[in-house]
């Protein structure tokens, strides 16, 4: 069996957590700023959270927004949840993308949706996709983070 | 100024409905079973949502996932919010997509996403595009109204 990659990850690989959902930067973004909330601990499914977990887990979604709009100067995002190896769920640990966009960043405002697809693994076949070096990542966390310290936006539990 | 075709939205067609929020039927739906949540006054954007408004409209969304896997039989969902035109939102009313989804749904299991930015308006051209006749928007709406009842989830808020 394979390691969960979103399980492997810690309070080091998260620039913004609340108490049970962490957000990190994709090891494969498909556009400048795009991150996943997840549960800390190993959940598949969103069915799998009491209504209060759903609450923490959207609500932390919203703040990423927001520091994401600081950041990366947009307010437009794609928020995406893959249920389900039939909707496309590549990694069987709950992830919800945030995505920042902006006009013209693809020729086919859609196609994120396809890079998406071919996104989510920790196993990418780094020759044909483009995917972060860990210090890459690890710099890009460290921005987050410190941006969120700017903001004021709570960056710990 | 055309009406906001979320707005003119009222409880028959909600199928299931919290204090703030509501579910309806996808006049154009890309599968059976495609439902958005919508806040049931104009609001274009998560970000004028509090806390608790961001909770309540996932928390609704989870209820409507629930009430979708039994009627269609299927636990594997597409969710998805687009936020702002630079992200695909066509109607400036924030609405979330639930779309259930089996294996084999589509030849292309992406393709969903390409369908979803044709259906959200209220305004598709029929001639391209599938569409529900109100008889047959009516219809479904009532069956899941009853299907929700016999689930003993509560329809009304």
């Amino acid at each position: 069996m394979p390691v969960c990659p979103f399980c492997n990850k810690g309070t080091n690989d998260y620039f913004l957590q609340s108490r049970r959902f962490a957000a990190i930067y994709n090891i494969s973004p498909i556009l400048p700023g795009h991150a996943l909330i997840i549960p800390k601990e190993h959940k598949e499914s969103l069915f799998e959270l009491s209504d209060e977990e759903v609450a923490e887990f959207m609500i932390l979604g919203r703040d990423v927004a927001r520091l994401l709009t600081a950041v990366f100067e947009t307010d437009a995002f794609n928020w995406a949840i893959q249920e389900r190896e039939a909707a496309g769920q590549s990694v069987a640990h709950l992830h919800m993308h945030i995505v920042p966009r902006a006009m013209g960043d693809f020729v086919d405002p859609g196609a994120w949706y396809h890079e998406l697809e071919k996104s989510a693994s920790g196993d990418i076949d780094t020759f044909t996709r483009f995917r972060l070096s860990q210090v890459q990542l690890e710099e890009l966390t460290m921005k987050m983070k410190m941006a969120a310290l700017r903001l004021n936006i709570n960056t710990m539990p």
